[in-house]
Parts: structure tokens; sequence; C-alpha cells
């Protein structure tokens, strides 16, 4: 057991060169674009290679709802790449690359945890390879030239009131929410409301995570709806002539990134989009090629099972066309007893009684998962106030509801802590049992997506839409959008819509707010509540104790 | 004789591995951080190790002032590298990044031309190794934190309309140059007007292009004025607590990048500053790093030599400590002939005595960098048209005015076409002959310091001034900033502040209309004239016509 924090863990970490990792997964040297000597990128043409290969088994890492205690979902992941090695597979990890903007405000950043982290930290906590960077610059890109073709002439009618393009900054700045820009003379163009949102909300991130390639990334940026004529009529990137231009700018960015575990692990992170406003998984170019080089990729997905594993079944892997093989959902002991209602000072408590009434929410997520035809396993993250008790209570419910749940220490003991979890998954992927099925056929209406999502996976009783909402949804159904899959903005906390809900509620609303369409990314966005696309910074920012030590070392990002 | 483009020859280029590159000029592999195969960091610490070792020789590389036919500085720069490389000497150069926004405009980007070319020629008008995204975010995380600083409390009692820290994008994009932000209600901060400049305007890039190591980086970034409040008291990014995590952000952006010549010889490509409203040279610590590690250092200014020399020499050779053993200052027949009075369509037919009249512009960039104490060579950068009677009728001009003219067919022959003028710079330069000094000492008056430089270079009259301004110079002397070298934003095209008054005007004033405080960078900005710190695109923008080809090609760009 160590009291050594992430950040002193990551520092002692014996990185090997990045060129190491690759040929674990037999990537030639010249194909491994090299990013400093510990982080790379995978080549395109060597890529295209692989189409051929048969993939490997993907693993799904998920959890339950999000709760102060913190799940470890990310830790899971790593520690469970890193296990699945030990006992001698040839597996990756696949997660998403760090909004830099955040970084700034609160404390935190890390890539898992403990003795299950990636490397280097620092460098994934702020440019990394700088594809957060491109989709910034291609985002904007389009944003001047629509500005631009407005100034010298607007020949295609775009009604200035109604363009929903707006642009993206990597930080967290409350103040680029709404403004009017184009102010001070007609050289500067003309004035109208618009406003900034964090670079993880450019549907152009959504894009780069979904395409299949770049030709792919061309059609589905070319696809973006940026404004509205008078008469409604869609304005698209294409029309723009930005498309060819953005496709440039993300070239590079489109290139999955290698990187390492603390155990020499091989790791792909590589894209984030929002887990609300977007389906929040990592890129779909790395999940495949980590596929195709591995044969055990493990991935994980956005908040809880009820939000994150949902749009990775029902986006991610509709759309890319994978599957899991088996979902391992995460949780602790200290989660389990704030769904029983224990308060968080006092979780260093023994409360058996708490574990097994907060139980219920990890029940619903283990039926959820199994009803995409995915077995589940139930990965239960080691904390080290758990007592044996309150484990067995777990792993009780867990077997009462006809999965079964185990122990894993890869936070505190690395690969060694999490072999029994390994084995298991590594078997139960091998049997192919999963028959994995997404949950609503395509062409379902938009609106009975909807109530499908809602009723079986957050088992409400009903999907509250005005009549607007309504209009708006057979309005795209009637141009050619009705295929599309739903993306749910709503409370990461609850099944419900309120986010103190905790548990496994019943009989609630779930109310849409507003309904966008990402015409690019391919899906209709759905938000329920108050989704914030543009976060502001505290009143002690956590950059004012950012800074190099005297070694040169970074603190305070941590 | 080529007929191939640029960017044919470019791609056709025989690259190296970056690796071989640093080692000709003896870096370890494991101190060349890799971006790709064919680009690199020099890591800090072995720069660290490089101190005590003695300086290379320094040639600047300067030019007439612009016309529209075309001077070549960086090509003669990059084919003078190869030349010097060509006749046996140990040559590296040093030339400035390009900045992203301005290529979706007009075509153009290319570093050098025909036979004298940096590669990769894409990556560097693309995202190349992330500097100016880095500059990017670290100046609008000291942005977003002014304003968040205003939103919980305004502690600091900063006065909302003298807020002088504006936001960056390194993108053309005229719609952001005038706006009102916070708008949308009390949770996103108070409305007030502000805009953004291209990144390369950013005072940040200047104080990169300045700093001596990571440390003087700090401190300049925390020296930097931000804004003012009631009482015109200066604010400062260091009370704001932003400095430590701007230096985390930079941090990779300060290491020089290394590339390599069409003719595989080192290039350190770093830093962009703008040329007018900063001093326009590449890093000083790329030129310091090159001068330890090569027996000769071709760097170049911006602009003409009236604004950019006059800058390197005042500014960066001030504060760097540094001193150029010779300038080499490009001339064009063509130019000369523009000069002189040709319209640009009649540039090809033969005109010696239009070429003997404009050489009076050349003739006074001679005497004025003689002025600087150091010895100036002519390089008449060659063109397909010029005759052999107008190139004579140069070199009769340069050696009546005391110097020497070599012609260079670099552009067309690479190295093999300037192998004369790169062994006369040599021997030049190893004769030691300079006598560096810059026109002003650092404690004369900063008006005084104004009113040399238009008198000595310009050749100007007398400096106009209205009270307001002179006040504004005589208070900065009071609080400190009186020993600041000056740093002039005018026309780049007549040593008057009138772009039409070409050749070598007298009797001439120059109006001052601005001046600023770049505290941070250390200089004071004299602004005559309108100077655009956010370009706008043209109606048609490159952009719309930049895009991948079936080979995966960048095409448009150039």
């Amino acid at each position: 057991m160590s009291h050594k924090t992430d950040i002193e863990i990551a520092r002692a970490a014996n990185k090997k060169p990045i060129q190491e990792i690759g040929q674990k997964l037999g990537i030639p040297t010249e194909h491994l674009l090299p990013y400093g000597h510990d982080k790379a990128k995978v080549g395109q043409e060597f890529i295209n290679e692989l189409e051929s290969r048969p993939d490997g088994k993907l693993i799904l890492v998920t959890a339950i709802n999000p709760t102060p205690a913190g799940e470890g979902k990310t830790t899971t992941t790593v520690g469970l790449g890193d296990g699945l090695n030990a006992i001698g597979k040839k597996a990756a990890i696949a997660i998403r690359e760090a909004s830099l903007g955040p970084n700034f405000g609160m404390k935190g950043g890390a890539a898992g945890g403990g003795y299950a982290q990636v490397v280097p930290m620092e460098d994934m906590n702020l440019h990394f390879t700088g594809d957060f960077h491109a989709i910034t610059s291609a985002h904007n890109l389009l944003s001047a030239m629509i500005d631009n073709h407005i100034y010298w002439g607007n020949s295609l009618e775009i009604d200035e009131r109604r363009i929903t393009w707006r642009r993206v900054m990597d930080m967290n700045d409350r103040a680029l929410r709404d403004m009017v820009v184009g102010l001070g003379g007609v050289s500067n163009g003309f004035a109208r409301q618009t406003g900034f949102d964090i670079t993880v909300a450019s549907e152009v991130m959504a894009i780069l995570c979904l395409a299949q390639d770049l030709d792919d990334l061309q059609q589905r940026l070319g696809d973006i709806i940026v404004a509205y004529t008078r008469e409604r009529t869609p304005i698209t990137c294409r029309q723009i002539g930005a498309d060819g231009a953005m496709t440039v700018l993300l070239r590079d960015a489109m290139q999955p990134n290698l990187v390492q575990t603390l155990e020499n692990n091989p790791a792909f992170v590589h894209g984030g989009p929002f887990a609300n406003i977007a389906h929040g998984c990592n890129s779909l170019i790395a999940t495949r090629t980590a596929l195709k080089l591995a044969d055990y990729v493990v991935t994980e997905a956005g908040f809880g099972a009820d939000l994150g594993a949902e749009k990775f079944m029902n986006i991610k892997c509709r759309k890319g066309g994978i599957a899991p093989s088996v979902v391992v959902l995460v949780a602790t002991v200290r989660a389990m007893k704030m769904n029983g209602g224990v308060a968080k000072e006092d979780l260093g408590t023994e409360n058996v009684e708490a574990v097994r009434a907060g139980c219920a929410n990890l029940g619903r997520h283990i039926e959820n998962m199994k009803s995409f035809g995915v077995p589940v396993v139930v990965a239960i993250n080691h904390f080290v106030t758990d007592t044996e008790a309150e484990v067995e209570a777990i792993k009780a419910y867990v077997a009462e509801h006809g999965s079964e749940a185990i122990l894993a220490r890869h936070w505190a003991e690395g690969s060694a802590g999490i072999t029994e979890l390994a084995t298991r998954v590594a078997e139960i992927a091998d049997k192919d049992s999963a028959h994995f099925a997404p949950l609503y056929a395509d062409d379902m209406g938009l609106f009975a997506k909807i109530e499908t999502i809602a009723k079986r996976i957050y088992r409400a009783d009903e999907v509250l839409a005005d009549k607007k909402i309504r209009d708006q949804l057979r309005a795209w159904e009637e141009a050619g959008f009705g295929h599309l899959p739903i993306c749910m903005a709503k409370t990461q906390y609850s099944f419900s819509t309120d986010p103190s809900l905790r548990g496994a509620p019943t009989g609630h609303s779930v109310p849409v707010r507003e309904v966008r369409l990402s015409a690019g990314a391919g899906f209709v966005v759905v938000i329920c509540g108050e989704i914030m696309t543009m976060p502001g910074l505290p009143s002690k920012p956590a950059a004012m104790s950012i800074g190099l030590n005297a070694a040169g070392e970074v603190e305070g990002l941590f």
C-alpha cells in the first residue's frame, strides 16, 4: 500500500520509449509519429493497411451514477488493461483526452490514479499532441468564414439571427458565453449576438470522434448546419466552402495518440467529446485501430451507464460497426453508501445496511447493460476504508441479480491487484456470449427513440415535450434526419432529470427543454435541464497556484 | 533552371530524419524532442548546458523597403545558410514561424522559395509544433482570469473601461475586432467592450521571443500591464496570478524548433512576433542556441532594414547580448526598378536608368546599417528577367557607396548559386571587423529615442506628437520605464510614414498617433499610422480551395 500522491507516482514512472510501446502492438517505427519521446501518433497509412485484420475483443468500462465519493472508472480501465497484460494477454486501452481549460479552474486532470495511471500526465493535461488546438482552429475557421460570407454580400442569404454556429476556445471563460461581435463600423462587419463554447463541446470534436477516415471526416464536416435563411432553409459548412480546409487542419489530429500506462502497456488516448451534448467516448478511429492491433481493448464511456454506456451502445457502436464483448460496471463501497443515504463525512464508518440500500442503483445498471445483450461483470474498486462485510454485501447483491462482482485493488497494487477481474473478463470475452443489439432501430421515429431511452433505461413513466419540440422533430424526420440516433443531455447524477434523486427512481417524467440537430456528427441532441457549454473559473482558480518548481516540474496542475 | 513550383520542389525534397540534422550540430538524440520524423524541439536541459560555449558568427539578412516585386529575404537567408554549408562551414539558419490564420485568406506561406526552402512546408504553415497555439492559450488564460477577477468581487479595483489586455486567435476574423462580452445576465459577468487580435500580435509572442530562459519568461509575463484602476494605477499579470500557469503553458513552446533546408542543413524556426507593434524577429533563445551550436548563424529581420533591422539591433541585440558580424542587404533588380518608378507590368523590360534611380533606397539602407558599426554586403537576388547591365548598375552603385554587391542565384540553383556570397560573408565575419553599437543609449529619454530613430534612420526632419503623447511618455519615464527601447510601428513600404513615398525621401515628418507600453516584452510601441492587429478574409478566401487531394497531400495552401 502506497502513500504517494498520484503525481508522485506518475513522476516516478519508468517510462519506455514510445517506439517500444508501439512494438508491443506491432507498429513499425516509421509509422509511429513521435511527439517527444513518450507520445506518438499512429500514422494514417498504417491504419489503412489494417482494414482486413480481425478485431480483438472490446471491453466497455462504465459505472454507476457518479457520486462525490468517486468511482474510479478511468483508474479501473487502466488497471484492467494492465491486468490483462499481466496475465499474458495482448491488451490495450482506449480513453479520452483531457480538456485544457478546466485544469485552470479546479484541480484535477489525472488519467487514472494510484498505480493505475497513464503517463506522461503533465502533457496529457496540457497541449498533448495538439488535437484540441486543431479542433479549435477548424471550428473557428468556419466561424470566421460565415461572418466573412455575410460581410462580402451574403449571397447565401443567411439570416444573421439564425446563425447556430458559435466559436470555441479551450478555456473556462464565462465572459465569452454571450456577446455581440462585429462592432466598430463598416469594416468590421455586421453586429450580431453570439458566443463561445468550450472546445470539447464543438460539433467538430464529436465528428472527429465518429468519423471512419479522412473522407468521412470531410463529408461530416460538410454536413454541419451552421445557419438558416429567413425561410428556415439550412445552410451547411459545405456551402460556406470550409470543409476542405477544416479537413486539412484536422489531418494530423485524426491520427490516434499512443502513450503508455505506468506498467508500460499501450494506451490510446484520442478525442474527448462532451458526454452531455455529445456522446462522450474516445474516437472511433482509436478504438478500431486498437481492436486491429490488440486481442483485448479496454475502453470507457463518460458519466454513469445510463448516459455514457447508453450512448456508447446506441451511437458509437451502431455507427462504428463495433460491439462490446463484455461490460465492466465499476462500483465502490463508498458510492453505494452515498446512494444508500450516507453523508460524505461518514463514509469512513462501516455501514453494511447503507451499502445494501445503495445497491439498487447498481442493480438497475446491471439490468440495463444486459438489455443490450452484453454480459456484465461488476468491478468493486477497492478503497482503504472498505470493510470485508461491505464488500461482501455488494457481491451478494450482484449475485442475486444474476451477475458477479469482483474486488479489484489496482489503485494500490497495479496489475497485481486486478488479475482476478482480468482473468474473468478475458474468459467471458473469449466465450463470445454477447449478442449486442442497440436499444432501438434506425427507422423508429425520433420521439419514439427518446421515449424508448427514457422508459427502458431511465425507467421514467413519460417524456414531456411541448408541441414546438415535437414539431421540430417531425420536421427533421421530413428533412431526412429521422434515421439518426438520439444523444441525451441530462444530469449524470441520477437516472432521472433530478440530480438529487439517487438510487433507482421510478415514476418520474423526463422533460425535454430543447432539441438540436448535429447533422455532421449524426445525432439529435435532446436537452433535459440546464447544460453549460462554457464553464467559468472559481473565485480562486487553480491557475493561481500552477507553476514550474525549481526542478522545472509542473506544480499545482493536479 | 527549374520550372517547378515551390510546392513541387518542397514535396520532392529528400528529407533526412531530424535526428541526423541534429547530429550535424552535435545535438544528442535524447535532447532532440521529435514532432513526427522531420521536426523537433531542442530540449531545455541541453540548451542550459551550452552556456559556457563560445558563440558563432551572427549574420543578419535584411532588405530594402519591400515592393510588390518581392525581394526574397527569407529565400536568401535559406540560400546563404546552404551556401555556407556548401563551402564547408558549420552553419545554421534561424527564422520566424508562420502564422496560421493568414494562410486561409491569401495564398502564401512558403518558407523561402525555389531551391532555397525550409521543409516540411505544409507543417510549417499549419500547426507546426504547436507554439502559436500555446501562446494563444497562455494569452487567453490571462484574459479569462481578468474577467474572472472582476466577476468574483474585483478586489484589485480594475476599471473595466481601462482593461488593455484583449484576447487572441490565430485566425483572420474581423468580426472579433470589436465586441461586447459578458452579456446574458449576472452569471456571465459584467458587459464591457473589448476584442481579439491575431496571435502573432500578442505581447506573449514578443515576450517568448525576447526571454532568455523560463525564469525570465515568467518574470516578463508577470510584468505585463493588463489594466488600470480609476486612479490609473497599472495592474499586472502577476497581480492577477496568471504568470505561473502561463509559464507552464509555454514551457514546451520556449524550446526552439529544428527543421531542415532542402539541402538537409539545420534550420531553427521559432517564434513570430508582428514586425510593427512588436520587433519582428525569431526568438532570442533560438538565435542564441544556434550560435552555440554552429560557427555561422544566418538570421533575418522583418520588413525592410529601416524597420526590421533597426529593431533587431536596438531591441533584440541590445536585450539579448548578441551582435551581428555582418549584414546582408537583399536587393533585386526588379525592386530597384520599382523604386525607380517602373510599373509592375513593365518590370520584364531592361531599364538600367530606372535601376540606377531606384538604388537611392538601397544606398540609404547601406549607410544606416553601417551606422550600427557592422559591415554590409548587398546580395542581388537574381531573377530570370534580370539583364547583365542591370545587375552591373547595382554593383557599381554599391561600390560607389563603399560596399560590395554580389549576385546570387540560390533560388534557381540552391547552394551552388550562392557560394561567392557565402565565401565573402564568411571572410568578413571571420575578420571580426564589426563594432556593433545600438543607435541610442538606454538612459536617453523616450521621446529623444523616437527622434533619434526618425532622424538618423528615416531621415525625417521632425517627430510630431501632441501633448498627451509626450505626457504619457514622461509618465512612463517617471514610473521607471524610461530605460526601455522603442518599437516603431509604421509602414514598411517607405522610410517615411507615407507608403507611396519610395526611394530615399528627406524633409518629411513622423507623426506619432499613439504610444503603448509593452512592459513585459520590454519596449514602448510607437504607432505612426493605422496598424491592423486583426486581419480579415478576402471575398474568396484561400480556405475555399484548400483541401486534401487523392494522395492525401494538402492542396491550395501555397
